[in-house]
């Protein structure tokens, strides 16, 4: 979930001036809205990485609007008075009326990121947390309370930056504070925490929304959208903050996720005359691996997803081609048939879910919810929203039995696409594959960049993480992929 | 959960053959109706005691329908192919598809109670299974599936003597199994393992249905026409099994709760000569236990329900007459003021939450929620249905947080109210107590006693139990107050 605030978005300042004073009359506005009317509360969370800047966001966020309408809660290590209560008690006391706003930094995820001993919290302890955190914001949400979570994140690089320069300078160095250099030691170690702690506690009723923290002006006027949009809704609907029925999209339009898609360098190339001797080098080990004893008992699911043309096909048939045939299993995904449509839309794939020892590859897959379904209408709103959540509880079953599960997404660029459609169109062996459906698709071409995007940042785990392969160059892909699954199977056996 | 199935429901010979036929033909019907428009699917998962009749009701279930569209399914020990593939492969390759019935026995409530070791698992793994299992059949449930929970549950005694006469028949002794014999001797210690786990499991998508079984004719009855209100409703509707708006009744009509409020023993009376010794015992028991050093590490939040003129008043000023004015806070609650109707309804709860060696009393309580705002409309079917789950959020909360919960609910006949009323309107220092309202309330007595009964069923858990409190003698009902008090702190202590 944090891969697409690992990039360096930016805000140019002139953008950023002309956008300013728009957003905070625009808040300004609503705030009042929302305290005629009585709607809301809002409650703004504020968590995330230190040094990320989520002071300043507090401090923005209440010079934008009405201070007297506001009011930012610090919740730092408990008081006597607070620790001789439950530890709830201090987040009720807290709690804005309807009307107004409050800000809540870090709150309740304190908890299960370890509060002032971060790293020193067993696994079923946060399992606890969390679960108490998903009850709560859901009785929130249900009692017309607007949550909105930010976690304000920085890649590893960002923060090392940015503590290096402000050690450099002795006007700013007393604020590197030791909290600082820890997250930076611990920032491997702490990762697969927080991935664990977001997409357990990112909820229909209370989703995060992960903003990336390195340049502020992106930072804070994304968060004050974000927000801006929320207290205009607020203000618009009584009851319930988000009913079944009226699901929000996984991600808000200002939070510009679709970058880390359109980012990847897909002119990455591999030379000819390096392909045949790497292809034979990643099969064996492939081969090695799947045959390897400890294998036995493991298993292997490789989800392959795609434009059209991009090379599925092709790519899968260098894995089969390293694969005992009595081992694995190829399932091509199309449109469910009757009996597949009579049960849940999971049940078809766990059919195909291999014994240990056992290899299922996936040509398309469950991730047909939330990308053709999503995109064709062919399932409600509110069915491919909860989808994320249910794909992530599936693949999790999975890993704990002891299955590695793969996941790519081949990227190709629209033109090369259409050269290859072209091509096909002139190949007589290859006419069968471009159909009129792959035309139409086409066209759709950014609704599915904005859905891929969704996907990869609400499925992305740290025990099964989506590898995005640049796949304009065949070549490069094919070797991508098996480089991948190789290094996904040793890295699995040596546990 | 259990109280209200271990107090001996039974059904007459004559009656159930006077229903029985009905039952048949409604339930082969609605199977047809089922299979025509391809709705549903229906899935009755069968859980609950040893020895409680669970294959029996099975059998029943498919030779009262057609069994060509029934499938049971027995989950026992994993054989080697299920072992080789995650747990809930086996669940879900046993799924039915819509407009058919599938019957599971004990199923993935297997793995949070132990499997074949129970007892032998740790909560950590509990708490993890049931999330599981949460998740899971809200899936089951937003994709149409119509999960219906039995539990089947005898008590202590009920069990006991269903073994002895078992094994005292020699036809019938090979019947007793040793998990018989196991469950008996480790009734009390799986007691507290069962009431947490139905807690934790009992949601608004898949609530349980806790059926006596001692029985069989009452059992059989009981189940069937659950089933059949059920496989009617899907039928007649598409799409989710239990959308948010309509959401059920805690209770089905035809599990008899109300049973365990009526039968109280309301002649229940105490000697008036014997009452001013035990009241100055009780009492000085309870303020030495309060005045404890160790009471400083705990804290005791008691709440007092009960029908109007139950005697609540002056059982809380025996309370309060054994209490350190300094420690204690007594609070009323009324209807809520606007600045409680604009936070969550638990809000003004939390405020009077005692800190460490503190006391609060509460005369009613959040459990308004269920009761005057459940039966007044003053809340929607959603808001008090998903109460009951919140509020155990929030006692579960306090206990860990070491509060000592006690909750009472005072128990009148209609004709000792009726009396009482009388004499309040005579006395003209009693007037001001009673209002037209009261009078109002007591048309909807049989409301309250249902809503009482729901009540008590889904909220008394093993760390925040009712007692209910026998109250047309007073004196009883004080002393039985006090004792109770007295005797959940003094436990407390020792631990």
């Amino acid at each position: 979930m944090l891969a697409s605030a690992e990039i360096g978005h930016r805000i140019a300042r002139e953008d950023y001036q002309r956008e300013e004073p728009a957003l905070r009359e625009g808040l300004l506005n609503a705030q009042y809205d929302l305290l005629e009317r009585k709607r809301g509360p809002i409650l703004v969370l504020i968590s995330g990485i230190e040094g990320g800047g989520r002071g300043e966001i507090a401090n923005q966020l209440t010079s934008w609007m009405d201070p007297r309408h506001v009011r930012v809660n610090a919740f730092g290590p408990p008081t006597p008075e607070e620790l001789a209560h439950p530890p709830a008690y201090r987040y009720w006391r807290a709690l804005p009326p309807k009307g107004k706003i409050g800000v809540f930094m870090n709150a309740w995820y304190r908890d299960p990121l370890g509060g002032e001993h971060p790293g020193d919290i067993d696994p079923s302890t946060i399992t606890t947390h969390i679960r108490r955190i998903r009850a709560f914001e859901r009785m929130l949400a249900d009692e017309g309370v607007t949550l909105l979570k930010f976690w304000v994140h920085l890649s590893r690089d960002a923060l090392k930056k940015r503590v290096r320069e402000l050690t450099r300078d002795p006007a700013t160095r007393w604020r590197v504070t030791p909290e600082d250099r820890r997250t930076v030691r611990r920032y491997s170690a702490s990762h697969a925490l927080w991935e664990h702690m977001l997409r357990e506690s990112s909820t229909g009723a209370a989703p995060w929304n992960v903003v990336e923290g390195s340049d502020a002006r992106y930072r804070n006027l994304t968060i004050g959208k974000i927000l801006l949009e929320a207290m205009q809704h607020a203000a618009a609907h009584d009851g319930p903050a988000r009913p079944a029925a009226d699901a929000v999209l996984p991600t808000p339009s200002v939070i510009d996720n679709v970058k880390l898609i359109r980012d990847l360098d897909l002119t990455q190339a591999l030379a000819p005359e390096r392909y045949p001797a790497l292809l034979a080098k990643w099969q064996a080990r492939l081969a090695a691996a799947t045959r390897d004893k400890r294998f036995r008992k493991r298993a292997l699911v490789a989800v392959f997803e795609g434009a059209d043309a991009a090379g599925k096909g092709s790519a899968l048939r260098r894995v089969t081609g390293a694969l005992d045939a009595r081992q694995y299993l190829l399932v091509p995904t199309g449109a469910p048939n009757d009996d597949e449509r009579a049960h849940p839309y999971l049940w078809r794939f766990w059919r195909y879910i291999p014994a240990r020892g056992g290899i299922t590859l996936f040509d398309r897959s469950w991730y047909g919810r939330v990308l053709v379904e999503r995109i064709e209408g062919f399932c409600s709103v509110a069915d491919w929203t909860r989808a994320y959540e249910e794909i992530n509880h599936f693949e999790e079953q999975l890993a704990d039995a002891g299955v590695i599960v793969v996941k790519f997404w081949l990227q190709i660029s629209k033109a090369e696409q259409l050269a290859r459609f072209k091509a096909r169109e002139q190949t007589s062996f290859k006419r069968f594959k471009i159909t009129q459906e792959d035309w139409r698709n086409r066209k759709k071409w950014a609704e599915y960049e904005r859905a891929v995007a969704d996907m990869v940042d609400r499925t992305s785990t740290e025990i099964a993480p989506w590898t995005l392969v640049e796949a304009d160059d065949k070549r490069h892909a094919r070797i991508k992929v098996l480089r991948t699954l190789v290094r996904r199977v040793e890295a699995a056996l040596e546990n």
